[in-house]
Formats: C-alpha cells, sequence, structure tokens
C-alpha cells in the first residue's frame, strides 16, 4: 500500500490520579520505557519495540480517562489534506505548533462525534528500539515487567458510533473490519488504517469521550500467560482473560493501571486487507464476539469506563 | 494507509515435476485447500484464511521453479496507473484479459530485472475462508495438515538486486525493510507493501528468474513446533529450523516439497511502518541475520534454488 | 523410586445421563479413544498416549457423579498388601476376580471416609499408545478434538478430607504436596503418588462420595488455548480458563461435559518430590490458590459439584 | 509409588577450565542462582526451583568433563541398603563422613563400568525455592537468564553400556524407558527412576567417564525459544536447536559453555511408569531418534565429549 494517509496509533494521553504512582506502574509492571519528564510533570514512555519518541503520556488528573489520542499520518501534505478534510467534513480543526507537545511537530486536533479528542501529526523525535540499525538483534536488553512491544490501538466509548465511524472511513481513510450491530444499529466499529484488525474501536454508550482500553501487542500467546502472571504477580486489579475474543481473534487479557483505567495485554489476530470481507457480530452473539472462550458476559466489561 | 498501491503477493504459479504427488503434498502435509483443477491439469488451492480463489497454483513442468509471482493490487485505475510506471521505467508490460487466469480479472506481466516474472492485477473471485461472515468463529472446520493462515511471502534470486529493489521501490511502492550488504553491493532486499517486515525478498546470484523458496505464515513458534513435526512425520525433506531469523525476527522451518521448491512456515517478526529505520546486516553477519541460534551457514540454503 | 506401591490414577468409572451424548463428547470433543463397549453398554476410552486399555468408562446412571476411582498398583503383591493394610486401618475391602472389570486383573475395593469407592489393580490388558514400540514417531496418527495425553488426576468432595487424606498417606503412600487450610481444618489436600503434584485431590464440603472434576493432561499452554478453542466451537458449557492455578501452578480451563461432570484440561505444574515442602495456602488467600490470574472466586467453581 | 530408592539426579560436580567465566556463565547466562563457594574455590549453584541446596557444583580443573553425579536417595537407610546391594553386584563402595561435602549428607562413592564415579546421599540441606511455603507464588522474583526450574539429567558416554544398565536397572532400581540398538548390542540406555522419561543416559564409545551432555528443564517450548535466543545474545556456542527428540520427545537445544561441556535445555516429554513399554530405536534410526525434525547426524553430537 501506498504511504498517503494515517500510519498508526501515535500516542495518547492518559489522565492518572497519581503521576508517581501511575509511572511505577507503567515503567516496572507494564514495562514501558520512560523517555522524558516535563516541566509540567507529564512522563513520556514508549513500548520498546517502537523507534518514536513515545506512545503513552501520563498526566496527573483528578479523573482517570484518555485527554488525547493522536496518529501518526505518513507526511506534512497529507496532515494538511486531512485537516482540509476533516473542515470539509463539518469538524473544527485546531493547529499546533511543532513542539507545543514535545518531541512532536505540527499537529492538527478535533473531536469526534463521539467526544473524542484527537490528533494527527506527522513528525516525532526518533529515539530508537535499543538495538542497533546495523547488525541489530532481535530483542532489546534490560527490558522489565511485561513489557509488550508496541502501544496497538484504543477502544473508546461515545453515544454517536455512526458518526465517529464515518469520519474514520470517509475522511481519515480507515476500514471497518468488524462491526457489532442491534438490529440497524452499529453499536461497536473496529476500525484499520493499516494490516491489524484494528486501530482504534469505537463502542456506543450514552457518554462522551470516554476510554474503554488502552492496548499493547505482545508476540504470541505465551507472552499472555506472562504477562497474566506479571500482573497477578503485582497485585494489578485483573477483569478477565486470559482468553480470546471473538472479534479480531486476538488473544488477550484486560486489567486496570491504578488510577481505573483499562489495559489490555493481545496477541494474534488476523491479517486485514481492505478487500477482506467485513465481519459483522449480531448483539445476541456479543458474549462470544468479546469472549470466545467464556461466551458469557461479565459484570464490567460494558459498564466500567474512564 | 490509503488503499492506493500493491496491497499483497497474491498468488504464484509455481513448477512441479509431478503435479498428483504435489497436489498430495500441498493439500495433505501443507494442508492448503484446493479450489479447482484447470482443463491444462494446473492445481489452484488457498491457505485456509485467505478469502481470495487461490494463492498458489500448481503447474506440471519439467523442472521446478516460479512461473509467476502476482500481487494483487488496490483496484483497476492502480492497475493501469502502474502499467504506465513500469513502461516509464523501461521495462516492457504485457495486458492479459480477464479470466486468462483463473477467477482473476485483467492482469499486467512484466519481468524484473533479477529475471522473474511478475504480475499485478485487481480482480480475483472471492470464495471466503471457511466461516460466515456474519458471527464467524475463530478457525475453519476440518483442516488438514500444517494449514497455514496464508501464503506470505517469496524470495527471489537474480543477479540484479539492486535493479528489482529500484523497480519495486520506486515504482510500485514497496519499502525496503532489511538489507545485507557486502561491501558497497547490496547482495539481499527485504520489501514490504504492509505492515509486514517483507512481502518479497531479493537476494543475488549470477542467474535469472530463480526461486530460493515460498513463504506461509502460522499463528506462533508453537505452530512451528507442530509443523515440524508434521514434515517429519511426512517425511519431507528438512533443511533447518525451527530457529528465529535475524532478519525480521521471524520463527521459522525450511524444508522442501517434492519437486524441490523450497518451503516455508513461519510466525512473528515485527510491525513494518514506512518510518521505521532501515535495518542493515553485513556479509560477515550474515550467519546470524538467516539463523539467529545457529549463527553459522548450512551447506544448502544458499546454493540450493529452483 | 521403587516401584513398590500405587503407580497411578488408573481409571475412573463416570455416571452419565445419556450414554450416545456423552459417547459422542468423549471421543469427537474430548478426543478419547473408545477401546470398548460392554454388554452392559458401558464405554471405554483412553487417552491417546496410555497404553492400557482404558482410562475413563462411561456408565448411564439417573445422576452424574464418580461411581468408582480405580488406581493400578505395581504388583499382585502390593495389592494383597494395600488390601490388608486397609482392613488394619478399619475400613472394609472387597475382592473382585480378574475380569469383572473389562480388561483388568482382580480389584480391591474399598470406601474412602469421604464417601469416595476406591479400587486397587495390578494389571489391565495393554492395547498401546498407536505408535510402534521400535522406532516409533512422537504422535499417534488421526487423532480428534482436543485429544489429552493421559487422563491425569480427580478432585473429589466430602465430608472428611482429614480421614481420606490419612488413609492416603498412611496407608497408600501417598505424599501431601499442598494443602487448604481454614483455622486448624485442612479443607483441601492435593496428593500424589509420583512426580506430578497431585493424583487426587479431596475438597470439603458437608457430602459423600462427590466428584469436583476429572482432569486430562495435555503438553504445555499453546494445547490449553487449543483446548478452549475447541470447546467453544463446540458449544461445551465453560466455567473458567484458561488460567493458571497458584496451587500446582498448572496451567488450566474448566468446562462440563454434557451430564454436568466437570471436566478440566491442564499443563504445567512443577516436578514433586517426597522431600519437597508441603505449600499451605489459609482460606484467605483461596482465591489465589486457585485462580492465580483472577484472584477471585467465581459463582460455580465452589458449589457445582456431581 | 513408594520412597524406598533413589529419588533424583542431586548434583553433578563439573571440571570447568576457568572458575570466575564458568560462574559468570552458569549464573547470569544460564541463570542459576550461587548459593555458596567454598574454601577450594568450587562454586555452588541450584536451578531457581530446586529446594536443596545445590545441584550444579563448579570445579576449577585442567580439563572439562564430569567429576562426580550424585543421586538422592529416599533416607539412610536406604543409603546403607543400596551401598550393601552395590558391593554384592562386585563394585566396590567409598563411604565418606557428612559435610565432607558441603552442605550434603553421608556420601556413599562408586565407579560405574562406563568409569563415571557416582555417589549417593540421603540428606542436603535444604535452602528453598524463594518463595514462602505458606501461599506461595508460582516464580521466584529476580530471576536471570534462561533460569531453568531444575537440573534434570546427564548424558554419560563409556565403553561399558550394558555393565552400567545391569547396575542402574539391578541394584540401584533404575528402569530402562528407551534404548538404541546396533544389531544384539545396546548402544544407549535411557534410565529413568521417577515419572521422567529419563534421569540418566549411558551412550557408548571406546572411552571411560565422559560427559555428552548436563540436562535443565524448562516449562515449555516457548521456554526453549526464549533460551535460544538467550545463548545467541551472549554468543554462547550453540550445537543444535531448537528442535525435537525422537528420543523421549523431548523439545531441546544444545549449546556449549566456555569450556566445552555441552549444555541441554528441554521441555516436554512423556509420563514415565515402570509398566510402560520400553521403546526401541534400530541405529539405522538414529538420526531420527536423536533430531526428530533434521533426521540426520550432525558432525559434532557423536564425537564432541568431555
Amino acid at each position: 500500500m501506498s504511504n498517503q494517509g494515517v500510519l498508526r496509533p501515535g500516542h495518547v494521553i492518559i489522565r492518572v490520579l497519581d503521576i508517581h504512582e501511575a509511572k511505577d506502574y507503567y515503567v516496572n509492571v507494564l514495562g514501558l520505557i520512560e523517555t522524558a519528564q516535563d516541566a509540567n510533570g507529564k512522563v513520556y514512555l514508549k513500548a520498546w519495540d517502537e523507534h518514536d519518541h513515545h506512545s503513552i503520556v501520563l498526566q496527573e488528573a483528578d479523573e482517570p480517562g484518555i485527554e488525547v489520542m493522536a496518529f501518526k499520518v505518513s507526511d506534512e501534505a497529507t496532515l494538511k489534506r486531512l485537516a482540509n478534510e476533516i473542515e470539509n467534513f463539518g469538524i473544527k480543526t485546531e493547529l499546533f505548533a511543532a513542539n507545543t507537545h514535545l518531541a512532536t511537530g505540527k499537529r492538527v486536533r478535533f473531536t469526534a462525534p463521539t467526544g473524542h479528542v484527537f490528533e494527527l501529526y506527522s513528525e516525532k523525535e526518533l529515539v530508537g528500539n535499543g538495538m542497533p540499525v546495523v547488525n541489530p538483534g532481535v530483542k532489546a536488553p534490560n527490558l522489565k515487567g511485561i513489557h509488550p512491544n508496541n502501544f496497538d490501538h484504543c477502544a473508546l466509548i461515545g453515544d454517536d458510533v455512526e458518526g465517529s465511524y464515518k469520519l474514520f472511513v470517509n475522511v481519515l481513510g480507515f476500514q471497518l473490519a468488524e462491526r457489532v450491530i442491534a438490529g440497524d444499529n452499529m453499536i461497536a466499529a473496529f476500525l484499520s488504517c493499516s494490516n491489524k484488525p484494528h486501530d482504534v474501536a469505537f463502542i456506543h454508550a450514552p457518554v462522551k469521550g470516554k476510554l474503554h482500553h488502552l492496548s499493547f501487542a505482545v508476540d504470541s500467546w505465551a507472552h499472555v500467560l506472562n504477562a497474566a502472571d506479571k500482573i497477578a504477580e503485582n497485585e494489578v486489579p485483573h477483569e478477565i482473560g486470559p482468553t480470546r475474543h471473538g472479534i479480531t481473534r486476538g488473544e488477550t487479557i484486560y486489567f486496570f493501571d491504578p488510577s481505573g483505567n483499562r489495559n489490555e495485554i493481545f496477541s494474534g489476530g488476523y491479517l486485514w486487507y481492505p478487500d477482506r470481507p467485513i465481519l459483522t457480530w449480531t448483539v445476541d452473539e456479543l458474549p462470544k464476539a468479546l469472549f470466545f472462550h467464556e461466551r458469557k458476559l461479565n459484570e464490567t466489561f460494558l459498564s466500567v469506563m474512564t
């Protein structure tokens, strides 16, 4: 595929209740790498196999949740083009100068119909993945905790799934890989801008701008077990898993950061291509769509959000 | 990423010495699914999780090897555009009408500087992956043998790696993910048109149009073990593995089909993005680049080709 | 260790509500191999890597549950010695002639303080594991379903855990590997007659002769995933897992046969030796002892029995 | 099984050329835990999940190899009984007082027909596995390198395999699980004193007292991959693997310590019982027996010994 468009989820800014506690968790248990702390106390983190400066930013706040989800686009021309197209779609955009967000170029900010604040940018400082680019190895040394390879996607909750879906597909060039329908309504949309089965998902609830979960990728089911053991050893609140999703087929475990933001570690899932058929799950099959092994809903998965 | 361009390796036509023996191997041991046999005796096969009509075509011939590698492009406009650009690059193209290759639309054929015949097409009949598109499961029933998820890539051998590299990068929109250099010469190029670390690789030898291997993807290292056990149980000639590549980090095993064409089963590898640094291996580190665990070359891997 | 004593769980007779439905499940989903059906309609099954004639016997009845758990002992002298020692311990034994249970030698029957009927025998017809004993392979061909390697253990529920514990340790030569205590009371005892962390477990409830679960062993966590996928594909009622036990460290999933008898597929666990320290779990840590990842009890695990 | 007899391989004393280099390797790469260094410079190590004081002792010497392999027996009465029976078998024994080997009780030493020095002992100081015995976790914290669970077995090379076999089976109570025959000669014997498919193996060559390899156990094939990656990252000399053995079915990788002593990391293998049929491999099938995937011998495996 050519490189004109949105490349990937680039970073999220997450609201945490206690920055010290959050940093300890994300560095020592989840195993992300701290790359900076700014004058306002925000902590910048990356997963080990990412080359960009950061993918997770922790920001102390009175309530947990997601402040911004930002996507990296292929180049500055694309950034401009997409800003125009978002405006043409009827959504206001705001332009921020380079370095008004640490280590990052110009940013275009907008709010999607589900109430989530998104940003696009085309440049971020490269810090590398801890291995040389000439004769590298296969894993960086001295990793801690779960150390997923990369930040993978967010699932976001809001009232106008159809609206955000249209924005992402018609304007931002995402494709719908899977969806959940209740009668004529799409109550969840799994959207890809890559060969991954999703880069962002929108889930319906009568709220605005809420976070369902942040997801991090590991190599395999064996690494999901390792993650499960580590969250248990560290007394991290567990929600569900290890299990498999029907949607995306991913192997997964869910748990909560110290502020109550839901995290996922997952592996697997199929290779998405834009000409692959869209998969549809009907709401009566939602239990299987979510938790393929359990085939029943749990108490919290559809109700707890931040 | 937007969908303008080459999507993926779509199919390869493989020359086999005995079509019955080959079919038995590819269906019962490798576990591909036969979708058709044409009037000329060619056998059409797909991996279970592919939706397109076929990805491997077996054609009886006096010598093994690869007849054609074909890529699916996003749409007909792209097909025309790329045909023009290939001609502009100085390489002749030939246009074939729809259905002159079974279940496939118009095709553009050209020969790369390494002597390999490639085709582009934008349409192929969909046959599905054996599961419904509404409330699907996670795996098709009644699979046999190794049953990889999908055909993944080819490694091809020829004399003008630099030439084919330029064609694929400058014209077809591929990116260079990794390369091996000997002094100033690029002796191997691993090229991606996706988020996979390679969709095609070119390896230098003073020949034209040769095949190093066809590769099929499985979910994980546990499935590589299963493949290894199955090739042993079926007395399939083994070359090397299970092991890990330095290049791409993939977990891998190599073996040969009954005609001597090299097959690979692999899993893993990192997520490729066009802004990820190109990795370079120097020829003195080739043993590690190829076989990360063994760190030594074997007798056949660089000499046997079809 | 010398071979004087109880070798292993040899077979269990399980009560099922519908023999046809039960057989279909145990053969096609669980993947056991049918070796015989007797004149009374009882179905005899073995796991693929067992050499003995059977390890599971299905017997139609009005209520589910366990009829008999039988242990193979090393030889006939041991059988006689243990029968005497059981009598000396104050428990009556009953001797059955060879072949009064299909393909099995003389049997000594007794009822343990928890109300479970046990048998000992020293001979059973060998049918092999589907591979030759000269130049065997590593796996029998044509296996179906989950196909665990072997029947591994039972967990049994009854009122006098202390009593059955004493019988098994002081008379039958088992060792206590782990236990759960509530104050001064041992409410669960995990007993080994091998290098496995348990061959039988007793769990307290104010009942007699009840079954908690039958457990079957697979090679690894990857096979537990495969089992989980297969129980989902076959709509087998799921209880909990994939997860890890704190007790024994085993990787596990629980589900129910069509009659409601609980089955487990598990892998892993440490190597037990008689000089290894006994591990004790206090009842307040029971959630972690049972489900190391979840660290909470579910609704059914401690209440549903057959 | 009752506990009268040989329990397990307790420790080996390994000759290394440079104690500092050896200690660095066994602690930081293999991931054993140092428990003591004695006045003579010997280093005592244990695998993390062993409770005994040590299982590997490093002793500086001019040549690599194995000095002693010691088995733990169930109690002092067994120690005396076995000493007598060894003498009756016609082999001299030597008795050493408690604590003449660090942290270890009385020892009985003898030399087997293959020229290997063995010892038996019934007592060794317990140091635990790094977790409490009340409400333990599932893994000790702060482990390094490969950190196998336990030392598992040795394969030893000598001229009189039949002689050592008879000693181990007729006197020490081991069972023959598998063997390789060349015509009427048993050229390799795999002997178990447990439910593991081997605790010691004897392989024929016209030498006395040589070491083929020391083997350490990990949980699964996923951990064998981790071991393979770590030996590569640390530039440890690799021999073969990851692969599977035909003999024992174990998943395996072989490599060499800095002195040239061969090490193995393995997982899997079936559950051995004394009534399981002995498996026989004929010498023409030796390639498959050794390396089930490769099905060919390599240059070093049958020739390099220390």
